[in-house]
């Protein structure tokens, strides 16, 4: 089958010729429809986590092979963190952070930049008519995005920044909207926050952006200098939710969290459940994320693309 | 009157000929009787804080001057968070984080290594009979202590592990304990240890120590290493709390952070009423946290003593 493999010699490159994977008792063999490139791929191909194989993560397709028949046919998106089902974490229902985990296209598994993949049935979520394969293409990052409400409490009362206009930030405010909170996205691209704008949402561009004493500062910039200017604008006591992984290492002043009595929050994966709810209701705009759809035989190109700083969503078509 | 005074480029150094402090119409003018060098004390002659003036924040006097009749002559701790009492954070009962407030020995208000030494009358607590002096000079840490379980839930459930068996690391020992969660306590000094130890306290030697996935984390080192052990074990979507301020810059791995989830909380200031309250329940020992007492002319050998790693409380009577 046709897939999109990352080497750490040979770099980024299609094979045209990789086996079909096989799947176990417990798992699905799925063909992949369309597929998402996220800034965790990019960062993987400059050496985070040290990854090699297929890659990718996001995707929506159809169950092809499977012991549980209801499932044949069916268009799924799923989680990508496997556990071991043995381990405190995995008993109670926090496989994410399974220590023996594995995670599609990012850490001991290959991913979903391919004709085909495997991952466990428990895994897998079924996507509603009503939701397109462009929307589901986008259920991973939502959720994530959807994630930070599960970990912090937020109110309505709350003033919220979001640093960062790429596509986890845009997701990102339009789920903090959700709640009514004041909040304003912080992004370097007028086109971008337009999304936002449209839907209601305060935005600003960050050569204007002077304010301070926020709440909550998500930092969704993908870059190395998000967290300072996360805690430089943060009030006492308040918290700071990072969602940003880089290859670099990031330096902070931890007497200021001390003093301030800050809270850093890291933030990863999040309920797949939560997010193709807000998606069939319309809760959540996705479409205008799109960037471009590449063939999976351009899968070089779209990564080009997608490497671009400032970009939108690329999609990879199988 | 004597005082022991702080200047960047004349260092540390007694002063035998201070004015007394005046007081305002809402200050109370205290006469010092036994004050303890901190931590921070050491931090500021290294450089932090930048502060100049006149050193040390924790202490035990009595009021001697004051417009409110009935607290001359009572014995009294102080907050040392001096707020404007305008802003949002003082309106809020948080003037800790007031961000025009002064800091008595570290923010541009003199300390209370001193005769005597000048706070708000709100700032002051009276101490109870049944708690002596050298008890009630570790009402200011043993508050620190307690801020942690008025910022983090803590259940019994949870297995906890305080870094460092200092004087802060031995008083959040025992706060914790208060709980009834599993707790250890890991320090590099045998004879400290043997503190907690007789209290019913696990602790172990850090030589020995090799385990993880705790729940919470509490870096009471005062090194700039403890933030780096206590990313190290604590257990995914774990809380890492930190009391630890250094001069030093820290570095952490922030991906490891995003990672597994893992929330960092600043520590610092707490409430003195629980404080006190804990103390004159004998929930708390204190006494054997004492190193030596000095007389305030001794103070340059008692901050050498102090400065001494692995060290107890050194104290100053005045």
């Amino acid at each position: 089958m046709l897939s999109l493999i990352f080497h750490k010699k040979k770099g980024l490159r299609l094979q045209t010729d990789h086996p079909v994977p096989q799947h176990g008792y417990d798992e699905a063999l799925i063909k992949i429809s369309l597929a998402g490139v996220c800034n965790t791929d990019i960062e993987i191909t400059k050496g985070y986590m040290d990854f090699q194989g297929i890659l990718g993560h996001e995707f929506v397709g159809v169950v092809v092979k499977c012991r549980e028949k209801g499932l044949m046919g069916l268009r799924v998106v799923g989680e990508i963190n496997i556990g071991c089902e043995k381990c405190s974490f995995c008993r109670n229902r926090m496989k994410n952070h399974c220590p023996e985990r594995s995670v599609a296209g990012i850490l001991n598994k290959d991913g979903i930049f391919a004709e085909y993949a495997v991952l466990p049935i428990d895994n897998l979520h079924t996507i509603p008519d009503s939701v397109s394969d462009e929307e589901a293409v986008f259920v991973e990052p939502l959720a994530a995005a959807f994630e930070i409400i599960r970990q912090v409490d937020v109110i309505p009362d709350n003033r919220v920044c979001v640093l960062g206009d790429g596509k986890l930030g845009l997701l990102v405010g339009q789920v903090m909207s959700l709640i009514g909170c004041e909040i304003i996205v912080v992004g370097k691209h007028e086109e971008k926050l337009a999304i936002l704008k449209n839907k209601g949402i305060r935005t600003v561009l960050s050569s204007d952006f002077n304010e301070k004493g926020f709440d909550i500062v998500i930092d969704c910039t993908g870059s190395p200098d998000g967290i300072g200017i996360a805690l430089d604008i943060i009030r006492p006591g308040g918290r700071v939710i990072i969602k940003t992984t880089t290859s670099k290492k990031r330096g902070i002043d931890l007497n200021h969290v001390v003093v301030n009595e800050l809270s850093i929050i890291g933030s990863r994966c999040g309920p797949f459940p939560v997010a193709i709810k807000a998606l069939e209701e319309r809760k959540i705009d996705v479409l205008p994320l799109i960037s471009k759809v590449y063939p999976l035989n351009e899968g070089i190109q779209a990564f080009e693309h997608a490497a671009i700083r400032g970009g939108l969503k690329v999609l990879l078509s199988m």
